[in-house]
């Protein structure tokens, strides 16, 4: 009898082989102890409480061409790891990734083991405190173009994006060169900005900066913008691996929610054969690792991800936990002000709404393009169609002439 | 016409687009400068210099379903990126990797980048030197278990491998949580011994351990440990992340090679459709960031790699370069002394010969397993046939019986 307290268990999908129960047996002894049944009885006693277990062997129906395929589960010994995310994926997905066709479609964790790992340090709570912002989801806006662009320009594309009543702006997430714009003279000016509009408009802001540099420097960097006004801190966290999100999240001088891109994630979950799954990459691991909000594809744009997929990321995102606090799911990517309804309706009001060209695309530009997506906001909150919001909304109507609606 | 010193060049294979020229042209623009044709004559003057450029469409065969795939070059210029792999995933292979089928075949980067990246730090020919060992595969006995073990333990196990005349001996890169056996303590003893065994023998040893811990304290981690006799790290270069090799590897205090472990790999190149090719990630970008020997699937044992993969990432870890020096390839898994003639015919004699289940798996123990290698290494690179050897190597007859060869 498995105590499922002193387990980390991992579902694999496996396609190809021949003994399921046996594959699943020599995961369980490979990637712990390394061997068994030749062990003396005496150091069988020691190396038992290291020794993987097999959960469950579920066969399931052979694939259209008569591949057979199962869902293995596999419980590895809380103790044979320690609590970050580099030892979890090298234990339940180093090797293994390379063994054949197998996916990683879940991990599931003690309480014990996760409440080890930071999780978000704001959480949804967190940040609708920071910003004033309750019932509704929030609106993000996303630099068109950062690179090449200098201060000035920069500047003027932010004025244009705050104005429209975006709740967050961030930087493109390429934006790595920046040396006509350097991180820091984006913060303190965009942070200046940002007080301007609160003392207009009593709206608060959160200015998302892009965080790079060597990935041992990251942490001082974070606090070095923190200290210079920073309020939001966007972190490429595949490519410069999840740890760095760890270790940012558990440091208590980065007092600023973290944002977590996706890039690169699609190398990792978008075969249905290898990888790890997208709910598991994208909702449970960014959350487990810090990350306050959570940016992937939606179910809706060109770059699309399917819609149950998105769901279950925003589900792991969200879901309670005694240990985490809960994250802000991003689906992102061909969202413009028709799609609002159907993204509440999708995924509820704990969620950024982020536009991109649906906010600059707008006919009359980005400003007018934030305020259509503000008043959409408002209609769906209030269960009010779009066509009538409209009717008070010459921003509104133009953005649904333009893209149309899907309610 | 593109000056190819300012780009680096990004191949990727792509399926199921109707227009692969209109595709490849909307990546070179959306990640680069993100628009392009809606921008004034002027503004456009100073981003050309930042745009992306398509480099060539080559249209393939479509697959046997009917599904058109073409192989597209992107140039991305230089100036964007900031020189580390970072950069360089979230840049050519970040959002893109969600955008449908695509699967990122290789990067091309002018020398002028690549020597801002560390590259190894010895190299084929400082670890060479280090053993003083020419003209021959490198020997080396991967633990068949750490978990659980205690030093003395580990100990009996390690004067085991050593004695069997082993140039390497590394941890188990699932071993994190070592209370029973921490690794300052695994470092002084396996040095003390490895010194013990050369004064006895002449034959120097390399003892890589594994380096675990925040990612944020990875590079004093990794000095204490070299402080205190560790001559090799063993590094989850994936999980942890590609930087952290970067770092290690451009730190002069951090003065013995670096060992990438390929843990979690499959999940990014196992899918042919989608991810990094394994010639790019276990190759090229092993090597760029600092890796002076490279572990990963052979083609011969149970987790293979295809052939021709397996020999690219050797191809790519060995080929001459003006900026960086050579790696040592780790064609791993499934190795035993019969399978030599064949590793030496297909990847030559720079090469790490990685053994765990065919030495620890001999009839008479493991350190006859590594006698039997050693003499089937000399056999192979002097001519002779195994079976030839072993009429004066009873280890290798003993294993021939065993696993049989392939000559
Ligand atoms: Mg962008
Ligand atoms: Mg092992």
């Amino acid at each position: 009898m498995v105590a499922h307290q002193d387990y980390i268990i991992a579902t694999y999908l496996i396609h190809g082989k021949n003994d399921f129960h046996k594959k699943a047996n020599s995961i369980a002894v490979g990637l712990t102890v390394g061997t068994w049944t030749e062990l003396p009885e005496t150091k069988k006693k020691q190396m038992a409480a290291h020794l993987g277990k097999v959960i469950e062997v579920a066969e399931l129906e052979p694939t259209a061409d008569g591949e057979p395929r199962a869902l293995c589960k596999i419980g590895y010994p809380v103790r044979n790891l320690t609590p970050d995310l580099p030892a979890l994926l090298t234990t339940v997905f180093g090797k293994l990734s390379m063994d054949g066709k197998i996916r990683c479609m879940d991990i599931e964790a003690p309480d014990s083991f996760l409440a080890q790992l930071p999780g978000p340090k704001f959480g949804v709570e967190g940040i609708r405190q920071q910003l004033g912002v309750a019932g509704r989801p929030l609106l993000m806006s996303i630099f068109k173009q950062c690179i090449g662009m200098n201060l000035a320009e920069l500047e003027e594309a932010y004025r244009h994006q705050v104005d429209g009543g975006v709740d967050l702006v961030k930087d493109d997430e390429i934006f790595f060169r920046d040396d006509y714009a350097p991180a820091v003279e984006r913060v303190r000016l965009f942070n200046r900005i940002n007080r301007e509009k609160e003392g207009r408009t009593g709206q608060k802001t959160l200015y998302a900066v892009n965080l790079t540099g060597p990935v041992t420097q990251l942490v001082d960097k974070a606090k070095r913008l923190v200290e210079q006004g920073a309020d939001c801190l966007l972190v490429n966290a595949l490519p410069y691996g999840l740890d760095i999100l760890h270790r940012l999240a558990g440091d208590p001088d980065i007092r600023v929610p973290l944002m977590a891109h996706p890039a690169f994630s699609g190398a990792i979950y978008a075969s249905p054969e290898y990888g790890l799954s997208s709910p598991l990459l994208l909702g449970k691991l960014m959350r487990w690792a810090g990350a306050d909000m959570v940016l992937y594809p939606s179910p809706y744009g060109s770059v699309a991800m399917p819609q149950a997929d998105a769901l279950k990321v925003a589900e792991y995102l969200r879901e309670p936990s005694p240990v985490h606090r809960r994250s802000f799911p991003g689906p992102s990517a061909g969202i413009h002000p028709g799609l609002v309804p159907a993204l509440v309706r999708d995924f509820g009001t704990d969620l950024l709404v982020n536009a991109g060209g649906g906010i600059h695309g707008h006919p009359q530009g980005s400003t007018a393009g934030g305020k259509a997506f503000v008043d959409a906001i408002r209609a769906a909150v209030e269960g009010r169609s779009l066509q009538e919001a409209a009717q008070d909304s010459p921003e509104l109507k133009l953005a649904l002439e333009k893209w149309g609606s899907l309610e």
